[in-house]
């Protein structure tokens, strides 16, 4: 069960030259993403109406695409204009099409209603079109259920033990809590972190970062389906308790240096998710080698969690009876999952109205 | 489900040399194949009634088979003859044996009940044992179910977009349709083919079956389960019209060329299916070197068909609910269908005799 | 289903050095395995009772275990005895802690209620710790279920064909029958084999073992879940006729020579288990020669037989369907999988005390 009314990160923007068919699976719906002439994206569902074929084994011709087993062409709102020998088209002859939107470097894809979809639901991530910011950015494909990787993401109590000696994070993580507001859509989750990292922390990312006294302020907005923005700032020793552990504003004072990065889980099958991720410093003098930096030690965390995810999602298909059991580090998580919940559940209750896409399921 | 009460291709004469036992599993029914002292087959069930051991890991023993777990033997009727250590051999100690035909250079297997088996029922194929034709053959597995790929055969529509590049098949076979009727167990498929193959052809192949100009004349049966025996005789510019697009007689004089198909999809499981092609021209000067061309451009099509059923297989898997939809192009599969649900109904209305093989299932 | 009351094996007691996370599944339930400083083993479930992350990718910290996905940390009892940034900790936060034993070179792990647990049924397996032989070991993994190498250890009339050219057992095996009783929690098997070994045995092995002519006593002990006790003592011809075939006394002399081989197979799961084993002579001069002889003609039959109970297992998940037809040879194993079945069933007919360790299932 997948949030349908939702914008989906289905791929990088450079993921979809011209003149390319590229499959996809989002939210169990196989799909294919072509840009017609003008480089417009154009989603449909990956499945022809007539014998189920797979779309994206078809050919472009000029903004439509044909099948190319027995010859269907659709156009880019997924209408059949032509079946070789036969003039009359049934009107049944349609596959899907899907709202898509370039934003921020990546490409949205709405799985609800069409007239449903509402831009405004983008989730404001920073993509390698934000010059404020000097960016890497990197993706894995995960074996497991894309909650479980929402569940990592929403409590960084992990930190102090997946990534001891990646990221070199201390135990201030598992040891104290954030604050978790809930803010439309998803959840706001902040916190001080004024402890130093371990000793296993990558001699060059301490130095490089400034590390070693300064106090870092972090604050990420998790929004559904699975989208983080996080952004990063470090300020000299005692900044925390001077503002009593609270959000610097404007009046605090520039941090000496900053980061951000926008991360999405996106749901392929129930067993299977991809998680793109995009890191780095603010820009300027420095800047590229930081982020190249950056992004290496994130490369190797990041491989930490999906190993730990993936052996997790294994316990849970052993023995699908068995409950987890709730501790104070799961705020996060639960009320991220109850978001989650309450959308779908707000789904069904509403149906679209009679005007929405009578091809939507 | 699948229909038993009809001669599947097992194998190539030649897969079953002497002294050799061969597993296969045909309409998800596990057998094994031999040959006794005199070179007659044997077909058994691939099943121990014992322990229910694989008998292909077995040892022949002159026309006997036995099972090289705990020793049963059993006659090449599938009786078990002798139980090590025990001498009274309960009735019950038998396995399943199967009718097995060879002809036209295959080997056929009955899968109903034996006392039903009639050999009038073996498809005419033409095979290498037949002098008029210089043939070259391959075979192929495919995962998917056998009727997916019955489908292809029986509606050449997709020759145009699935072989556009192969064959060089050009627009006409989607644009047009051809004869589609009912014959004994399976259907008729005819049609003229009066445009050039398109600029992909081979162009050897163009030169050397004269191809540049000629009228095709193409005429195949389709008959259950999944045999197809095609004809094709090339004719001078005209004579479609001549004819009236009808079928060539005798009167009308000789092609030019001609040449035959023999293929047979045998389900082996629900979700794959064994594919077994010969292809080749008249028998004559220069025959060889042509056969030779004409299975290499096949072996190069028939790898396209093969991508594009098994994606379909896919596609189908991971939503078993979407629904086809039938256009005019679906004569041909539409009808073949219907043959073998027709086929299948009658197996089950009509109980063999009592007198007919009580292994039966 | 699995008898749980039981002590299963899980290891060879090298396998477990010094701070070291071992995972094993035994009777479908995952498990970690480590000593404690002592040395002392601790096994607990494979399975953090927060998240349901694996415990074997945590750390050992002392004697206790801590996750390494949020930080909970166990004791060695399974007991949660830290949750970070928490100060209560739930009661609910254990995971199952399974009583085990080092003996006989083996690692025995009791899957029952742990109140229950008791030393006395651990089979008295010989192992390298015990002087009198020269052993060597091995192991193999079976995509079977555990109970059909069980009836293969139960019924070696299949050595006359499994093994016919491995250890070149001649069709006595197949051609009669053992002596077979009931023994508590198992069956003894017992025989004489008086006929020669076939023209396949490893002439070295025939030599060094002087079985040319020797008569052979063979005596196992079969315990649940899986435990093979062998003791083979070669005497000279016309012993077994002299002692009615009976069993050798401490008055019938000493054997020429005598070997001894333990064997255990460990359900993994319902479709997978673990085979170890050992064997070899009497300890005394030549006898490390003798041994690695041994073992090596035993891997080769030792494969034989996970070949054909693999294969038999595929058969049998084709059509599950399908019986067995029970013969003579079968004594053996339809009197163990009645030892097996009457232990499931005492297990749910009689409930474990009250005081008996509440976090059995």
């Amino acid at each position: 069960m997948f949030i349908r009314r939702c914008w989906y990160v289905a791929a990088w923007s450079d993921e979809l030259p011209a003149d390319t068919l590229v499959p996809r699976m989002i939210a169990n719906e196989p799909l294919v993403l072509y840009r017609d002439r003008e480089g417009q994206l154009v989603v449909l569902e990956d499945r022809c109406c007539h014998r189920l074929a797979p779309l994206s084994k078809g050919r472009l011709e000029g903004d439509d695409l044909r099948c190319m087993y027995h010859g269907l062409k659709f156009n880019r709102e997924g209408i059949c204009i032509e079946v070789p020998g036969q003039s009359l088209i049934p009107p049944k002859a349609r596959v899907r099409c899907f709202p898509a939107v370039e934003k921020h470097g990546w490409i949205w894809i709405w799985m609800g209603e069409p007239a449903l979809a509402d831009e405004a639901l983008i989730p404001p991530a920073v993509g390698s079109d934000d010059a404020r910011w000097t960016l890497r950015h990197g993706q894995m494909d995960y074996d497991a259920n894309y909650q479980l990787v929402n569940d990592n993401l929403t409590d960084f109590s992990h930190l102090s033990y997946v990534h001891a000696k990646s990221f070199g994070t201390s135990e201030e993580f598992a040891r104290t809590r954030p604050s978790v507001t809930r803010i439309p859509r998803g959840i706001r989750v902040q916190r001080w972190v004024t402890e130093p990292l371990n000793e296993h922390a990558e001699a060059l990312l301490t130095d490089r970062l400034g590390l070693h006294n300064d106090e870092q302020w972090q604050s990420y907005d998790f929004l559904a389906p699975g989208v983080l923005l996080m952004y990063s700032a470090f300020y000299p020793p005692g900044t925390a308790q001077r503002l009593n552990r609270g959000e610097p504003g404007a009046d605090d004072g520039e941090p000496i240096s900053a980061n951000f990065t926008s991360q999405a889980v996106t749901p392929m099958t129930p067993r299977t998710c991809r998680y793109f991720y995009s890191w780095g410093p603010r820009a300027g003098a420095g800047a590229d080698e930081t982020a190249d930096l950056m992004i290496a030690v994130a490369r190797k965390a990041f491989a930490e969690d999906k190993e730990m995810i993936e052996a997790q999602q294994k316990v849970m298909d052993h023995d699908p009876t068995r409950r987890e059991l709730p501790l104070s580090a799961d705020l996060g998580p639960t009320r991220m999952r109850r978001v989650i919940d309450e959308l779908i559940e707000a789904e069904q209750s509403e149906p679209p109205h009679a005007s929405a896409d009578t091809a939507g399921r």
